[in-house]
């Protein structure tokens, strides 16, 4: 099979960077090229390096990257990986989808747009479907969005729970790592030793883009799920893993090993299909009293190319009608990078590329 | 006026140094001793020093710390301030409350017991009067306890909103300092980078002590409050303040500045009784939209020896009938030695010692 | 007695906000304004407040930020504290000086020039009559520069030990707060669980300041210490307080003991004159065997003005011919503002303001 | 081929699990048994598990601990790998050497013994003769261990320099990972945003460790090398990766690039043997001008099976007749268990198990 050439835009970001990570060896996709704004123009990855983690292949840390070239792009590559800024993404992605490629991206510039889904193939595999509807998919263009790194965590699990029990009540709390803000970022001066209970209309995002995700697509409009969700936001100083604390009420209220066996059991489309960057467990869930945790936890997932692709959901208990508890998700790769792999992934076995 | 002499109960650990920092040139109480475990006899406070931000006086750090010897205490000192582990406290400050000692304290213990208090003096200043329930009175002896240091920290603010508004439901969050779990407490390995979402028992703490301070002491018995507290604990890596996220929902549903306006103005019977530890403002309220922040406001407070002893709130948001705020507290000065204190002050005032 | 005109220049950042922390209630000076660049022009100390542990008064953080007007500053200042970038400073140091203001600065524009001293009264007082040799002095204006950070930490005690015993040679390594880098400064993606073995000319700076500094000043000529300075410097995930360690190599080798007399006993001027920022003790001397830390030991200084002006010295150790000592300093305070401030000070008394 | 049965000491350990991660798949060693004291019997290694960056196989996890017993060790075990304290160690390795056991030990407690070699095979490797001069070889007993953590990382490159230069003078600095205390280990309160320069005995190790290493066995005696080694010795809050700073005296002084190119030609025995945790690399010198940094570089070393065995040395800089660089080695890796498995490896090879 010949693979799929893959534009990455973005290349000396964090989201980037985890794209070419995920890239290396991927059995559906090839890199045409890294790009990123003019100033990085001719320097090579091992140049702007940034994730702390992966040992790349010396030949994939060689690669050039180059300003962006739009016409390029649309010309020699069929699929455009997106990790650039969202005030920069708006246009640009438009243009690349009228261009004829197909873009997935992290940036949050179209997740509000009529016919464009933010998509979690576990959690809404038919929202691709309104890929359809947008005017450039005639001559193959479309975008296809991913969910804001903090609502992606917890959207898994609580489509889990909501197809078992339904869903009235969800009150979330974030302890988000210093790699979601990009690079540079967060000052270290603000970071060390300290919390910041604030990040710019995260709380917003999580709200809105969890009830799109969870609702549904029905002659071409999205209808959002009604259950209310109230979002308090802060910035830890821990490097990758957003942790999260959750309130929940359900419809009908299941004890804690049957909400447990409910996660553990969770699969979604991309399992069914195999896909490379798919979990085998979308969902894992973990006995211990202190887990997850970000140290620990982060990087969860099996076979090795979905490493960090699974959340980890832990200390479940139950307050009467409330249930609480923990999940953790890598906001770079699942919550990042990874998601919109998986969704190009899956595309591609929609036929859609 | 001759000063109460006063007994420091755990002077190695981190709440213990807190009560000599707050008792260094205190107008009502001079330090009759110092007292650890057999293991540290002998040594100087300058030999086992915790706290990283105050400058002790010299003579000062050349205390001895002593072994405890309760008869001696109950013969010398009129009060205790009690920083030891709960599982020995429990024995040990019955005894001194049976030696005719007030004891004020800060361990777990005795909080649920029949007639003692967990106080906060701008909460639930009637509370005080279990004492004179205590067996132990008639001869000078009893037990005041003060609360968990992450329950502390929202009591106030909800003490504010619930006379105000009515209460009828709490989420919290919290984002715990390192210096909550003692010394040496949380290893560095587990710290360092990291959030661990577990804190034993502490969630179960904080839903019925804010449930019994909230509520009402009457013929003898403490009836707790109704309103539900659902709570989720981890620990973060930062050293003093424990920020908390709150989602609640009240009877009547002020304004966000109705709200704001309401808590700047809280003051209590510290406040009138001008207490010596007493802030002038028990909670401090910040407008700018990224506070309050561990590093930046731990140690609010004036005048200069009620630094820590406010609280601060800050990004308090709206969902229709729910709020959302963040809360700051320092944990070992208003949530654990500054308590003990303020306690033992208002006990003063209130002619008990 | 009249106080001192003074403009802060560069109060947005953190050595522009330690200038105000210690002109709060200056017994010689008062701030005449305070200096940022036109982005900043308007903002209150308050919006853009950078500083973790000093409570400003209120009045404080309501001061305004204006942009740098040099005329203006020229006519109402008679002295100009700067902490503005040094490519910056090059420039506005010299019209200031042009325009009769003395000016002391924390930049390195202006270190190696020809008639400028880099002056640590303690060290090497005599370095401040450079300024009648510098052309704008007819006309009241002249600069003096402090050391860098890291420089400034060693500085005294390699002073007190040359007068003492001779100097040879000198290995210093910096463990450099994050402080040092200003304000964005280090991404904290870098800095949190990391150590940066490079700080952009640091290490040249260290080597060539030492030794102008320890040098004389003659015939209107700096003469450079002679023996060898070799640094190695690097940035460690701490807020305030450079740590450095030092193997040195002195003509007659004293004892452990006698070495720690000679560091204790050290005074300076500023100690004679009794200037309001002169710690009682240049050099606190501690004989714990895991001291100086940042966390225990930047603030050293009494008193209280002179809190973070004391240099800590701790571990001195010997082998043969060597000594091995760790050094510890505040870089904002002593190694930054502070060292501006005594600088000013010590300009007063003797009579050049 | 069969594999040879090796018993871990001290598996609730960091070392301890480190040795487990490395046998896991090893193509000479299968593991016999986990070890710890009686405390933890029956634990599984998931229940105490430490390291954060290596996912184990659920197999592996699986795993039982038992209580250490010496007489079933040398009945099943031909090789014991020791992570357990050096206090411990003392005896327990003794016995079972007595008992026939080759032992590879990373405590401290035999290093300085008599015939006991502190040995590196690219650094040292006759030094493995020592063994046959070891009153238990008879009987196929003995032990070799690997240096101190702090001591592995340097001593690769000075052996080459030395090799290739002579060596006179060696001053170092560290920047130790808190991974190095073991777990609990070191305090969260005393290390997030701090310094610890005092580790105890280290330095001592260090200046004894190296002459060891870098001199001579013959005639059944060590002969230590000459040249000084000053060490001073402090930890910083990273959780792995020992970062030192060095300035070295060569007899024949190079240039920086010849310096670069022999350590980066640098190969030992273990390579030419083709050890399984040999790095292709012993040396790895990197030329960007801010590294190596313990968050990028501390895994450094190909085949997989040997990531964390390299060494990376960067910033060679030349003062006359000093050279400068930094070093940085994985201190529980290549500083800790892969140094005690590269011993096995190598031990093995020789035909000495």
């Amino acid at each position: 099979m010949n693979k799929t050439r893959v534009a990455v835009l973005g290349a000396t970001g964090m989201i980037g960077q985890r794209f070419v990570q995920m890239l290396e060896g991927h059995p559906y996709f090839e890199i045409e090229g890294l790009y990123a704004s003019e100033r990085s123009d001719g320097k090579r990855l091992r140049d702007v390096l940034k994730v702390r983690d992966y040992p790349y292949k010396e030949e994939t840390l060689d690669l050039k990257i180059e300003a962006m070239d739009l016409k390029r792009i649309s010309k020699n590559a069929r699929v455009a990986l997106s990790g650039i800024p969202s005030d920069l993404a708006g246009k640009t992605e438009t243009e690349l989808a009228e261009g004829g490629v197909a873009v997935f991206t992290n940036a949050g510039a179209h997740r509000m747009d009529r016919n464009v889904s933010i998509l979690i193939p576990e959690v809404n595999p038919t929202h691709i479907e309104s890929v359809r509807d947008q005017a450039t998919f005639k001559d193959g263009g479309f975008i296809v969005t991913n969910a804001n790194c903090s609502s992606t965590g917890i959207a898994i699990p609580l489509a889990a729970i909501r197809d078992a029990y339904g869903l009235e009540f969800v009150s979330v709390s974030t302890y988000q790592a210093l790699s979601g803000a990009g690079y540079p970022g967060v000052p270290s001066l603000d970071a060390v030793g300290n919390v910041i209970p604030f990040i710019n209309n995260e709380e917003e995002k999580m709200e809105t883009e969890i009830a799109k995700m969870l609702g549904t697509y029905e002659n071409k409009e999205f209808n959002f799920a009604k259950f209310r969700v109230l979002a308090n936001c802060a910035r830890v100083p821990v490097i990758d893993g957003h942790l999260e604390s959750l309130v929940i009420k359900t419809k009908t209220a299941p004890s804690v090993d049957e909400l447990a066996e409910t996660l553990r059991k969770f699969r979604g489309e991309p399992q069914t299909l195999k896909l490379p960057g798919a979990p085998d467990d979308p969902i894992m869930v973990r006995s211990e009293m202190n887990r997850p945790q970000p140290a620990l936890d982060a990087l969860a997932g099996t076979p090795e190319r979905a490493k960090g692709m699974s959340v980890t959901v832990g200390r479940i208990r139950k307050n009467d009608e409330y249930h609480k508890l923990f999940v953790l998700s890598h906001n770079t790769l699942r919550g990042g990078a990874g998601g919109s792999i998986l969704n190009a992934e899956f595309a591609k076995a929609k036929g859609l590329l």
